[in-house]
């Protein structure tokens, strides 16, 4: 029986006039993360967190923000791409954990869509994708709403 | 053989007034961590990683900051009923990991007390569960002492 | 069969008259990680991983930086050290994931000999060491190039 751990970080800008998409999700709010994709940080973050488990190098490797291929895309054709990479490595996952670093808006709600939208990229049911969600209590960039940053762990198995 | 990982992190200000209780232990210091409970920020990092590794939510949606049951709560029993769902669902802990992020004070003298804690609240010896502490070299708000922050990352297993 | 996961993270300052040591190697810079050793920021983050995943201790348990045969000292002495406590614990390691996060410069042409540099130190191959990099969007302490830090996950297995 064959295991890999692997973790994920990502940092984004928060600013006017974009769409904040976490999770495969959009969630309603005045502003959003501002990146070369649709900088969706907590898709990004499990991107990470997969490559990283099979040290297959990271996004910025796999999806350089200087290709014109990813400007725009939407982050759940990252995480697509990634996946079928670890099962082209004979890898599947057994879970994820996740935890987004925001001060607003209360993401609660979109959690379960978010949830189904990881589940369905990776291979796996919803009880095994966690999102947590947390403020920083006002302190530093998160908390002055500067940016968003999001964390991921995965645990994957050779099948 | 059924595995899971978690990981969390958690912040707290810091302020006057306030016992610094980390780990599950008073550390003598001029201040302590703000929050709606005692603000243990290490015990809630386990905490979310706990939940994380079976997606059961965050400690924000267990034990919300609007609910006066869990004002000035010890942050113990946070963990005390945490423990008890994972279980519930099948679930032992085999090791835990955690860093604690704080300028100061030192807390290595308090560290064998904060093991012993946590251990006899997860079902586990003291040589199961990590407690490390690093500053940050007074970058950010970390080292400006206007906060703390803790990781804590768990590996469970079905039982 | 027996597990253990365990989590590193560190931070220095960048400072000029230092040379950038990062994964055990030289990154050419204008300035260097401040520190009492080499201030090797990866490898010290996988070092406290680790240690952390048997409840070793932390790396200024093993290292202190109040203690003159560790200053300077190459950190790859530290990793070759902490991988030997290891050992004599029974485990081995399965695979480290690792994420830096600085503004500049690029790490890339330089990750694998990181990888080879760590991989040699912890008996692995390269194929099990990983090193993502990530900036934080020019956001907080590290996207105002005041410093950096690193994150580091390890699967420890007893053989």
């Amino acid at each position: 029986m064959s295991f890999r751990i692997g973790s994920g970080i990502d940092f984004h800008q928060l600013g006017e006039g974009r769409p904040l998409m976490l999770g495969g999700v959009h969630v309603p709010y005045e502003r959003g993360c501002i990146g070369h994709s649709d900088a969706d940080v907590l898709l990004h973050a499990i991107c990470d967190a997969l490559l990283g488990a099979l040290a297959l190098g990271d996004i910025g490797v796999h999806f350089p923000d200087t290709d014109d291929r990813y400007k725009g895309i939407d982050s759940k054709e990252l995480l697509r791409h990634t996946y079928m990479l670890i099962q082209q490595e004979g890898y599947r996952v057994i879970n994820i954990d996740s935890t987004l670093c925001l001060q607003e808006p209360k993401i609660k709600p979109h959690v379960p869509a978010m949830r189904a939208a990881i589940a369905g990229l990776t291979g796996l049911t919803e009880q095994d994708v966690s999102i947590k969600a947390t403020t920083t209590e006002e302190l530093g960039f998160v908390g002055r709403k500067e940016g968003v940053v999001a964390y991921a762990t995965v645990l994957l198995q050779r099948f």
